[in-house]
């Protein structure tokens, strides 16, 4: 299932900076850790203000770590002048969003033109550093061209 | 499409409960405007702390929102003593994040004992009070009996 | 939710051209019973030679209804000279297919140049004619234009 | 992403004896060709029959031996007495349907004492032998135990 992907330019430029335009990467404190042709990972810590009413990671806040990584991953193998759209997404939550730290992974499943496929997983990591997978993702993104004052 | 939903006992108190224990609806500035049988409604203003790189709200935040909007809906018809799990859901962005103020609505399609099923929408308004609607959402929702420490 | 087309051209001649170009929708003996602009229904009997293991109908069989139906609601607002492709579906199956007949009715939720997203309901009819919802669709669907060779 | 599971039983002999009983997988000619604990392959061919208004084979028999694939994947690591019952799955359709023979793949994401998670694939093989990913699944799938005269 691994699919190689000719690089585009200095994409993992182009990534780093949609990347730190996303606000909300900084508000719950993700990075970004890996960026290659086809497959970003993001890394974040365990935040009591995103959970839910038991405590755990709120799935709205894992799927919104998992869309930018699938969407970056996407963005990753587009041409240099498109900009990233996601169409839509779905997410299986297999386990509890516990943990002290959480890793995401989007690669992409289909390049296209206009339409690229990512799937993700999502990883939490307890305090040994034992991984689990907490959920995965299928995404829809649209390659956006030349729509003015759009990009990234 | 429209179903009737035999109220639970204090529903509304539940609900409201549960919801109150969800940090991330504090973080983000998400209120419960509406709590009945079978559908659950969450307002919350555009914040710029949790947009995308194009500055529109991200697709993430929306998912949060309308995942607790569905799990309520959900929530509301179970039995008292059940919590609530979502198993899966799939957004579909329909149109970009911005507005000054969002409307997410969850209802119940499908009610079960151990299966829900519901359907939610979110709506943005602009600085004129126009409604558009945004994103959809179906989500698979468990009802969880019988796990001692779990609840709500 | 109700969303009011413009209807393309002979729409309904279109849809209905192409629908008969399904040799599928023959071998499990669907029919096109509604076309309007933007919302299309199929009915089909019950065929013990298209069930799962318990007797009721196959999933699957509800998905190709399913995604003909909400296809053919999407073609019914595109131009005349594009081409109807589904990117994605989803199906929530919320009762057995058990029944005389099915009904699957497809809609635009929201129509688009490039995308459009449709949903899409099936019922069961028992022999009194009493309809039960067993299945939901969320349907994304691309306009494919100036394919050569690729129509309807 | 490979997950090993206890084999339960003789999960290969009713695995087989279920799907002997669809008798959908007969009307399409599909063959179970694999089954592991975990994981099953389904194989079929083209058939003018099935197709959709281009000719290729409909997303919908893709979704009928993916969904087929993914529920026995569940079904083989299920304690011997429960029933299988698919309650949701997301479909993306990659590539046009276009092919002489197709083999449909279905795996255990995350098995579970209630609700289990198999990811599918599906590929279309040309007259060469050359395989093309077509479609993926990613299926919710339920444990069914204890139901009077549901069984398989």
């Amino acid at each position: 299932m691994s699919v190689k992907f000719e690089p585009q330019g200095d994409y993992e430029g182009r990534v780093r900076t949609s990347f730190a335009r996303q606000q909300i990467m900084t508000s719950i404190g993700a990075e970004l850790t890996r960026v290659n042709a086809g497959e970003v990972e993001i890394e974040m810590p365990y935040r009591a203000e995103y959970t839910q009413q038991h405590g755990f990671l709120h799935a709205g806040i894992i799927s919104t770590a998992l869309d930018s990584a699938c969407g970056y991953a996407a963005y990753s193998v587009m041409p240099a002048d498109a900009a990233v759209l996601t169409i839509e997404f779905k997410v299986n939550l297999l386990s509890p969003g516990r943990g002290e730290r959480f890793l995401f992974r989007g690669s992409v499943t289909k390049p296209g033109r206009t339409i690229i496929v990512a799937d993700g997983q999502a990883y939490a990591y307890d305090t040994e550093g034992n991984a689990r997978l907490v959920a995965t993702m299928t995404a829809t993104i649209m390659v956006v061209s030349g729509r003015d004052g759009i990009e990234g």
